[in-house]
């Protein structure tokens, strides 16, 4: 499948493009829970989270409008967002499977705005949401920090070819 | 400046709390092209491209609207977005100094849309520009993928600790 430059093999299905560029792209990976109006912690897996500015301090992460935690999110005025790292893939890989299941360990406990914060995560951010951006069955959320805590110190976890990795 | 989960250190100033975050956050690569109205190349180095779904195919990048290719790019219609690799730390390097100088080498040529495509990258994707919302002074831009390169296979670069690791 690899070519070289005076010979780029074209993917003329822009799906298939897609998905062969974010299979050979690396992202770091996030955890970010919310409670939902019940008061119920909420959370899921997000390779997608990114800084947006530091003055004022702002983040974005994208989520499918169609997954477990977007009834939530959608209503939420908080998220705590969990930056992973070598220690974190079993979060990781909890917080992407069953949502029934994300919250039932001793890994966490409440904290700021009674938001739900994992321990043993690199790094955390307190943020609210400010604007979300729907796009055909899909959302740009965009956050403001307002608070932050800092981890545990580890090599960063990344996702690259559709599996955790160590960066 | 590490701590454990029983005693988490708060950074109170949410400026720092973002700058400390984005330090343990491992983020892939991208360079990201275009012309500018009078046909002159222009691009830059993005760590924040994403996926934003794949049915239909979508993408994301964030940008500073104080950054030397905002003029042409607000104004842009098509973009060329290539993840890097291994081989790429240079180019990384190139796209984020001098802007005058970063179309000066025999490693790029006109593609597809007319857009300026850099050789040896892991893969391209070729997107039309679909929203810009403005937030404060940078931007979130939300694409549709229409095409796709295969490039070269190598090992995802990734930025971590504000300098270029090899993933």
């Amino acid at each position: 499948m690899s070519s070289n430059l005076s010979n780029p093999l074209h993917i003329q299905d822009p799906v298939e493009a897609l998905k062969n560029t974010f299979r050979n792209h690396a992202s770091g990976v996030a955890v970010i829970t919310m409670l939902d109006e019940s008061g119920k912690p909420i959370g899921f897996t997000a390779t997608s989270m990114t800084s947006l500015g530091a003055n004022p301090p702002l983040a974005s992460f994208n989520v499918s409008s169609g997954s477990s935690s977007w009834p939530a999110l959608c209503k939420a005025t908080w998220v705590a967002i969990h930056t992973l790292g070598e220690a974190n893939q079993a979060l990781a890989e909890k917080m992407a499977a069953d949502h029934t299941k994300r919250f039932l360990d001793d890994d966490w406990d409440f904290g700021a705005k009674g938001l739900p914060i994992f321990k043993g995560v690199t790094s955390v951010l307190i943020a609210g949401i400010r604007e979300i951006h729907a796009v055909e069955n899909n959302a740009v959320v965009i956050v403001d920090v307002i608070d932050g805590l800092v981890g545990v110190e580890q090599r960063p976890l990344i996702y690259f070819q559709r599996g955790y990795r160590i960066g």
